[in-house]
């Protein structure tokens, strides 16, 4: 086992009516005004929005409200955010939405909290000292934002989309109730649950050895998503299915499942990030479309640990060849992608591959040929090029 | 599933060497005093406590230290560590312990953060409202109270075992070294192996319904330690297996087996703090010698539960029968239980089963009659006599 943080301080409030404590749990955190933070207007439509302002009237903390955050959430409402909240000395955000909604919280909260700009954050030139205190309404269960230190945006200029991951960003509280992702269609439901998903496989295919409870946690967390995703197919109203597929969202990337890893590979996240820069694909989908051409052309590196995943997880039985049991997994994976109507290559997401836009991504996912991405192989940037390729 | 809370705050910091990282630790806890807490002189003897001081020295953090905490942690030491406190002007304490170091260093932080006579807390007269921050650097894996809410003290006056329970305590971060665990004599090992395990079977042995996640973090987090506590009977200096044991006793008493449960059971460990109260046993040998009568008296009222835990955590073979295949579960965990020399009855604990004796427990346990425990079956001061009885 190798040695870890681990680190999740965000206070879960989880189940019915919960949104109810907004208010509540925003003055517990001391704060004097909220920027209220959400996306399309789905969350207006449904009246959530009205409710969480009641709440906070009751509570009698003062707020504005920022709309209009998009999938793969972007650079340019960030700026917005942060002048507003310099504007209205906003001290606390409140992230009512999903995963793009709470990232571009996240990036606002940096932009307030530190000088110069604030993408110099993602691109990597430098690091965050701190960040406003946040808060979340989840409505929909998928990137684990709501418990995790990491915020992915996406700057319009070159449409490049990157990860900045710092403690400073886990959210104060996260309030969490099933019930209002019941109106999502099932696209996002089940793109929500392979992204809940490929967090734990991320960490969970990796060259670390013995970590037999991670390893546990990892495979019951997959297993019990996959059984829910098909059960939200057929019926999206179950509370229970939403419930299990929530909390599985959360444990997946607030660091639990990596505990005792070497951190796990995260290319196939590298992979997507470019096709969802580019093409504002789905995030979930973009995984599901790029992670069997990545397991088969890395398995070789650690065929054990693959076949493993394929029996544990998958059910797959074990051939006692661990390549073609790995390879049986793999098969397993993108029959169940299949199964709940997600791609499982670059055509089916909806992407054209001719080799000069594959070109264009592995030159842009290689930093220009100037990182590898992956742990499990390293891969350069002719590495995913092939990997591009074999997704087609 | 139920509506849950979920908070863990506590920074963990685990792995070869992390104790080396205290003095930083405390130091970004902001405070400028601190109380090193701890037990018998073995943390001494080791030489833990001066490289845990020469971290602090290097930090530039200024401490003073209390020893003397024995298992069962007593009242008496917890007032002198307030008065010490006090006089020093201590912010900070630092456990160097196990459970009973670190559940002593709980009281002393509320006793200094609250006003009047700290046992009120435990007595349930009154609610702490606040507590001094807390660091924890652990050396036994058991009790889980390095990232639990709970703490318990016992009272000289009468052996009066009680716990007080509030987000306070938890604490700001656990440094948690599974090479400082590798000496502990085996009994100690086996005990809190038992204890890290009930923390999960309290939660999952209970009246609710629907936590399939839950359910299958906690099935495995049992078979783990079940089976990394067989490992350490026979190979103590085993670092894998230590490391295994000490992450699930985080993992088993900070909430996360609890989620969506309806918070659990609890009955044993009641039982078992009269008996810790009363005859200073090992919390987890106290806790084996129970569970059996316990789980036969109650398990009629939730066969199926018990038949799947014999199933799932015991690996019994499903009769169709389900008080069967319970009853069968019971019996493999008493003969795992005696398979790591750990007691299934009171006269192996060496409590001598009086009908007086027994009677008194059960009085005490009762609260003179006042009060039922667990919540399978709630349980008056008569069951809990007949409970201690079928023990004997």
């Amino acid at each position: 086992m190798e040695n870890f943080n681990y680190f999740a301080p965000t206070k879960v409030v989880f189940g019915k009516g919960t949104e109810q404590q907004t208010g509540q749990l925003v003055k517990e955190c001391g704060c004097r005004k909220v920027l209220i933070h959400y996306g399309s207007g789905s969350v207006k439509k449904s009246g959530l929005l009205d409710g969480i302002c009641a709440s906070l009237d009751q509570a009698e903390v003062d707020y504005v409200t920022l709309g209009g955050v998009v999938p793969n959430p972007r650079l340019s409402l960030v700026y917005e955010g942060i002048k507003l909240c310099r504007k209205e000395s906003v001290d606390f955000i409140l992230a009512v939405g999903g995963g793009s909604v709470i990232d571009s919280a996240k990036a606002i909260g940096y932009g307030v909290s530190n000088e110069g700009d604030v993408w110099d954050f993602y691109a990597k030139k430098r690091t965050p000292q701190g960040c406003l205190p946040l808060g979340v309404v989840l409505t929909i269960a998928a990137a684990g934002s709501e418990m995790s230190n990491s915020s992915v945006i996406t700057k319009e200029e070159g449409w490049v989309k990157r990860g900045c991951n710092s403690d400073f960003v886990r959210p104060k509280f996260a309030v969490m109730n099933p019930e209002l992702t019941m109106t999502l269609p099932a696209y996002q439901t089940e793109s929500g649950c392979v992204d809940i998903m490929m967090h734990t496989m991320e960490r969970y295919l990796n060259q670390a050895e013995n970590m037999e409870l991670t390893d546990g946690i990892s495979e019951c967390l997959i297993r019990t998503v996959m059984k829910n995703a098909r059960i939200l197919l057929e019926n999206p109203r179950d509370y229970e299915a939403r419930a299990e597929v929530m909390w599985a969202g959360s444990l997946s990337h607030n660091g639990l499942t990596g505990c005792g890893t070497d951190g796990g590979d995260w290319a196939s996240h590298q992979l997507e990030h470019e096709l969802g820069g580019m093409y504002d694909v789905a995030h979930g989908a973009g995984l599901a479309a790029v992670w069997g051409s990545w397991a088969r052309y890395v398995m070789d590196a650690r065929p054990e640990r693959f076949a493993r995943f394929a029996v544990q997880v998958m059910g797959v039985e074990d051939t006692g060849n661990a390549m073609e049991t790995a390879e049986k997994g793999v098969q397993a994976m993108e029959g169940f992608y299949r199964s709940v109507q997600m791609p499982t290559s670059l055509r089916e997401l909806g992407v054209e591959p001719t080799e000069e836009i594959l070109r264009e991504l592995a030159r842009k996912c290689s930093f220009d040929g100037g990182r590898t991405i992956g742990c499990v192989k390293k891969l350069d940037q002719e590495d995913i090029f092939r990997i591009y390729q074999n997704a087609r």
